[in-house]
């Protein structure tokens, strides 16, 4: 189990890092902001010094800009966020892919510019062995965050490029209504070694097998009514509708090894003490995943 | 063009009649709420009288309890529902699926409950000259209100029984983000005279060639930021993300010949003059579908 940093926000970045040791949690995924703010050495540092492994950094991607300053703006802020992510040793950066420009309806063409983006990128990425993780967002989502809505279309979009330079995120609290996403995730792991040499994540020594296209694999819960703007509704591991340990069954019979990243954005956690909060996070784990 | 009632809340039906015959539009989706309390026998002389077609009815549906005593008052309440269509003289009733089970994570057993009920309906209503309507509502009411989320869905259900008994509903609201909605769409045409006999309701009078499995064409446009609870945010024709016309090529070129209902639910437009709202709804209907 890994803790993304997002579920903790009242934590700072050396709260979170003892909180995890404390806990017996191993790994943190990061994201960009507050990691810049503490600065990319000294946050490489402390979570190193405390035992850490980052499993993840968020995020990249908003490549649907029609407009050629800002899609330069956004190619230049990805490189600098790959280079991040190599500096804290993780090889996943995860990518919110970008909605549609204002006064556009051109879902295709958006979709396209994406993978315009995957293509200029994946090298320079894999290179610094970093891996580029497309994440299907929510179909609620897809005018103003990603037209990428389901794992069918992640797959579609990274199945173009290497596997070591393009991969997809499985988040439960994204993907968990789709009638197919079983066998999407089936097809995320086509010819990996499941006796489990294949990685989740690129790593720097790669195991015998075919690597998964599965380069992350995220949970949170689905909870109603949604909030106003629908983005911090996640709900607690076991508070709402997904069945969390078979997605963890799926992912793992499709080779998956990597880490099971907890990612929850709520105010009502976030008004919480963080250790009470992880500890329940790591019991409702046990009970509804591991 | 058809009006969705829901549309003009604001209106009673008396004055929906009014409105929409001082307006030209011929036809008029209704809701069994305002029917029952305006009485369903002088509905339908009512919107008779004006010259007004019912084009359908909302809504049957919640399908997916669990306990048998509730499973049988929802069939109860949609044999009631399918007579005030028949009554009402529209050959279409929209159903809302139902969605999870209060405490239950099983998306297969609550589709699969859905189907059973569509054959326990699907001949008491075609004998009666109605066809069940399944909608796909959009993904985020996967939870709460409907388990069925997409096209394709739909249209695995609907096959499972004649044409004449279970039909489709394709909104634009629900289905604007899928990337297989044009290839489902033309699914749903598959074997319809091109050449328009064949008719998009199971009618009185059919046509010669078979009919399409789409019972109904919706239209609302998509609009950020959701409101809590996400039920009554749809936009204004043309003041989105969905491109109205692509969609209306798309049904008309699977052989869909029906009506085109303009289904909005959004407070700011309740707090409008109804005469006011529809002229605006009938300018970009020219403009977006027309």
């Amino acid at each position: 189990m890994s803790l993304n940093q997002r579920t903790v926000k009242q934590w700072s970045l050396p709260d979170l890092a003892d909180g995890c040791a404390r806990a017996g949690v191993r790994g943190v995924g990061l994201w960009r902001a507050p990691v810049q703010e503490y600065g990319v050495a000294a946050a490489a540092r402390l979570v190193r010094d405390a035992g850490l492994r980052v499993t993840s950094l968020c995020r990249g991607g908003f490549f649907t800009a029609l407009d050629p300053a800002e899609r330069a703006a956004a190619l230049d802020d990805n490189r600098a966020a790959i280079e991040e992510a190599a500096a804290l040793g993780t090889d996943t950066l995860v990518l919110v892919s970008g909605g549609l420009p204002t006064g556009s309806r051109d879902l295709p063409g958006a979709r396209e510019r994406i993978a315009d983006a995957l293509g200029e990128l994946g090298p320079y990425a894999a290179e610094r062995g970093v891996r580029l993780a497309i994440e299907p967002l929510h179909p609620m989502f897809a005018a103003d965050r990603c037209v990428v809505s389901t794992l069918a279309q992640a797959l579609d979009l990274a199945e173009r490029f290497p596997v070591e330079q393009v991969g997809v995120v499985v988040d439960t609290y994204h993907l968990w209504w789709d009638d197919t996403v079983g066998a999407q995730i089936e097809r995320a792991g086509e010819g990996v070694d499941r006796a489990g040499e294949g990685s989740g994540g690129v790593g720097k020594e790669p195991g015998g097998g075919a690597r998964s296209r599965i380069a992350a694999f995220q949970l949170a819960d689905w909870i109603t009514p949604l909030p106003e703007g629908v983005l911090l509704g996640r709900g607690q591991l076991g508070d709402g509708s997904v069945d969390l340990r078979w997605f963890r069954e799926r992912v793992e019979a499709a080779g998956y090894r990597g880490p099971i990243e907890v990612e929850i954005f709520n105010p009502a956690l976030w008004a919480r003490e963080g250790a009470e909060v992880l500890a329940e996070i790591v019991d409702r784990f046990r009970a509804h995943v591991g």
